[in-house]
């Protein structure tokens, strides 16, 4: 396919707070670890209050992967909805700094809620456990659908959490129709168990619907989905139900199916400080690889490589050049 | 003395926008490399369009002297002036979680400026180039100046940087009266060379007057302080000017004067990755020293120590435990 841009991420925008807290925090304020978790904003004022002093960063699952494929040199644009806040500001300038094309338009000052944040809080074994507060993100429409944008990309890359309200789910099939439409292909990432627990039906009514042509999750998500322990057999139900699926397995790396191809790649051996945005940053390697045409083993090392230094670093954003990381690879 | 608090810190109540760029964008922007410079709105847009993705956190001279000193255990409050917006909540919750008592009022919503942000550049050789947009932070007034809370600490500590209009000068000097008149003690951080230079005279009024019992500084706040590039002879002049001054001279570590003692102290070797708050935390780890009555040597020390942890990380404020940091020395 030889067009303008290679992936178009669609996700909700969000400012993570990360901050560093013991395993006794999150027991006493009663946090699901390795999780995300809606909050509403009592609780959110809750969180915060309790938590320590943290730094702020932008992130957002799909944000953290267009983050990702752009600094790896991929061509890539945003769609997500921030109000004209502080916040908003911050992630608006970080998108488009870091090289992504992002022009969906805010919600207005006016607004009542805020742009959305998520409280990271990061234990010492590196697990992250998210507390998102989303405010605006969800005013995705259809409107939001960009159509000349959705015709020139290969891609569009929608990650699971955005999937809720019957406006936001039309928005993200119009989405996968105006790319496919124009000869595109489209990837749904599974975001995280308890959001496939929410909307198992639904989800599985969108991969069985023929649009959907590369699934993203990790084995916890994939277990939830076809409701088994044997992620084996999870991974058989996925392959007829897919063309394509890159699935994560933590410190055993990553394994690629397709209806006739199994390719596993070992984890990169990083250290884990932080697993926040390790899964956005393996979708993030293994979309790069895809779209140069590598074979699936390159594309799943790619994905390894890159999540595997995102985990050895505090935050989902990389600081580091991810280019030299997989031209040394 | 017997005091509740141990420090009240006074500034410019800052969020620090932080990210890394090359020498050569330095000279592209016309920043100048390794001091602070103000900036107004149109710049601060100018500046953070052209910089990449960044992260946010509190930031502030005397507000990174605080979050030291609470992070090694003194006991201590800040003083200054922040918006009730998104990057005021955030200043306000860093400091409040890190242990500090910060009850100044905020400027409210309907105010025309924003809570105060500063662009800090960072190069690879790890110095930091600050560009600030001070919004409300200088709208600190007497008023703010809490004599309860400043009738209960041992030490007042205020950064040069809030010293600019009227009305801030009356605050600083009504803050120093009133902890003074309970028998406090008052400290000045000279804050940056260029700082020096716009208020070379009422500097040295202020320090002169004797109201000022310390003074911190680094070698080349120092010269511009007397108009001298002898080191030694400006540290003459100091010794008569004040009863003590805490002297910083980068690789070289630190230098303590008072009328009849001097007390060098060697750097803490470490790998510069970001020089951002190396000043402030010299300060904090200087004053926790005096405040647990350490000789001078020690409290000199515990500032290399706490300053070369510092610049060994991004950003200004403390990630790690300051006071097992000092308790391994």
């Amino acid at each position: 396919m030889n067009k303008p841009i290679d992936v178009v991420t669609v996700g909700n925008a969000i400012v993570d707070v990360l901050g560093r807290v013991e395993d006794e925090f999150l027991q006493r304020l009663g946090v699901e670890k390795g999780i995300m978790q809606l909050i509403d904003t009592e609780r959110a004022k809750e969180i915060y209050a309790a938590m320590g002093p943290a730094t702020e960063s932008s992130g957002g699952s799909a944000g953290n992967t267009a983050a990702g494929l752009a600094n790896l040199g991929s061509r890539v644009a945003y769609i997500g909805k921030v109000k004209q806040d502080q916040l908003g500001e911050i992630f608006t300038h970080d998108m488009r700094a870091l090289g992504a094309q992002f022009d969906t338009a805010p919600a207005p000052e006016t607004h009542p809620l805020a742009t959305a944040r998520s409280f990271v809080l990061v234990t010492p074994d590196g697990e992250r456990s998210m507390n998102t507060y989303l405010g605006v993100a969800p005013e995705v429409t259809t409107d939001d659908m960009d159509e000349t944008l959705l015709s020139q990309t290969k891609w569009i890359y929608v990650e699971g959490y955005l999937w809720d309200t019957e406006a936001q789910k039309a928005a993200i099939r119009t989405g996968i129709e105006r790319c496919k439409a124009a000869g595109g292909k489209a990837a749904l990432s599974l975001s995280d168990p308890f959001c496939v627990e929410r909307h198992r039906d639904s989800f599985l009514e969108l991969i069985r619907s023929g649009q959907v042509d590369l699934v993203f999750g990790n084995h916890h998500e994939l277990c939830s989905l076809y409701q088994t322990e044997d992620v084996d057999q999870a991974m058989a139900f996925l392959r007829a139900d897919v063309p394509m699926a890159a699935i994560t397995l933590g410190p055993q790396g990553s394994m690629v199916i397709t209806k006739t191809e199994t390719v596993t790649s070992p984890a990169a051996p990083r250290t884990r400080v932080d697993a926040t945005g390790a899964g956005d940053l393996f979708a993030a390697g293994f979309l790069h690889g895809l779209c140069q045409s590598e074979p699936l083993a390159t594309c799943a090392h790619y994905g390894n490589l890159v999540a595997g230094e995102t985990i050895s670093q505090m935050g989902a954003r990389p600081s580091c050049d991810l280019k030299a990381l997989i031209v040394s690879a």
